[in-house]
């Protein structure tokens, strides 16, 4: 018995999606041909929103208007720190703990030679210009561990001009971790990155 | 930091799907983001396409048409025995098993006074007609073991004719399964419907 196409459409669409397989998208759509027709426009309507995010003007942050409310925040716009980021998510991460009120850019990605993305699809330049611009002091590289984010932070530290500071965050055992499953790259830099107590 | 409008409202849609929490929503919203502009109406049009989905006039299961593509086989019309199940991915599985030639009328749920759902919203007066004009001489019941599907299997079994015969699918140990982890009402229904070799 073949499906009907619509929710054949509907699946194929799902799937696409980070961990959504064909079982999962069928039994979500099966899920929402029961919803009423409003709720179904609703959901619908929301994705089509999507289409017309706006981005931060100076971050690169997905925000409501054209600059998003760390850039709005004059408090943190004279802050001399920048965080650099790869994706919103870390962003939120960072913001999420609370112990950061500098301000941020997203890179969106990594350099990776690869899959052609180099310093121009980062667009770099741009981002040494609102270095110089805003006087930053000091920037904070919170780039995941992998070998992307280790070269485009090396990458950064120098085009970056001199007198700013380069920090790159902590490595080492997560809070809550337990050193008997963590693997031994985290340990080796949990030990290299041991502090005097 | 607030998240922009647009994703928030992405997030609330999803999260409505079963198995689908915040964490997951967000995640999956953040990768449709970088989607462009037509990937992403494609998404939302083929959520929208199901609010016209049909259902079969005489089976109550989805379809691109009128009639599904069970009752519009002349072979399948042939057979007297009708498949009674809960839901379309019920009858998906019995179609996926290929072992069932008959036709199927999907119930949309089962008894359940205390959630309003009585005789008159599964239609049930429309089924015994249904039986009577096709002249079925075999019903099998094929609703889930519950509380309510119980309920429901008798019920059924009062309000059909008498010269039809009723069965209810057969429980006990699935194929693959260990008795080792298998609840105790399962074992006993497997020794209960115990066969002679």
């Amino acid at each position: 018995m073949e499906l009907p196409k619509s929710i054949l459409n509907v699946v194929k669409q799902f799937s696409l999606l980070p961990g959504v397989g064909e079982r999962t998208a069928l039994r979500q759509c099966l899920y929402m041909v029961k919803w009423d027709e409003e709720q179904i426009r609703g959901f619908s309507e929301s994705i089509l929103n999507l289409s017309t995010l706006n981005r931060c003007r100076s971050c690169g942050m997905y925000c409501d208007q054209n600059i998003c409310e760390v850039c709005s925040d004059e408090k943190r716009q004279e802050s001399k720190t920048l965080c650099i980021v790869e994706s919103i998510s870390d962003c939120m991460a960072i913001e999420n703990s609370e112990r950061f009120d500098g301000i941020y850019q997203v890179l969106g990605g990594t350099l990776n030679p690869l899959m052609g993305i180099g310093p121009e699809e980062l667009e770099l330049d741009k981002l040494v210009e609102r270095v110089e611009n805003l006087n930053i002091s000091e920037i904070i590289l919170a780039l995941n561990p992998s070998v992307e984010g280790d070269a485009t932070c090396s990458y950064l530290k120098d085009i970056m001009p001199q007198t700013v500071k380069i920090h790159r965050i902590g490595f080492g055992v997560p809070i809550g971790g337990s050193l008997e499953y963590l693997d031994s790259m985290t340990i080796s830099k949990a030990l290299e990155n041991r502090k005097i107590m």
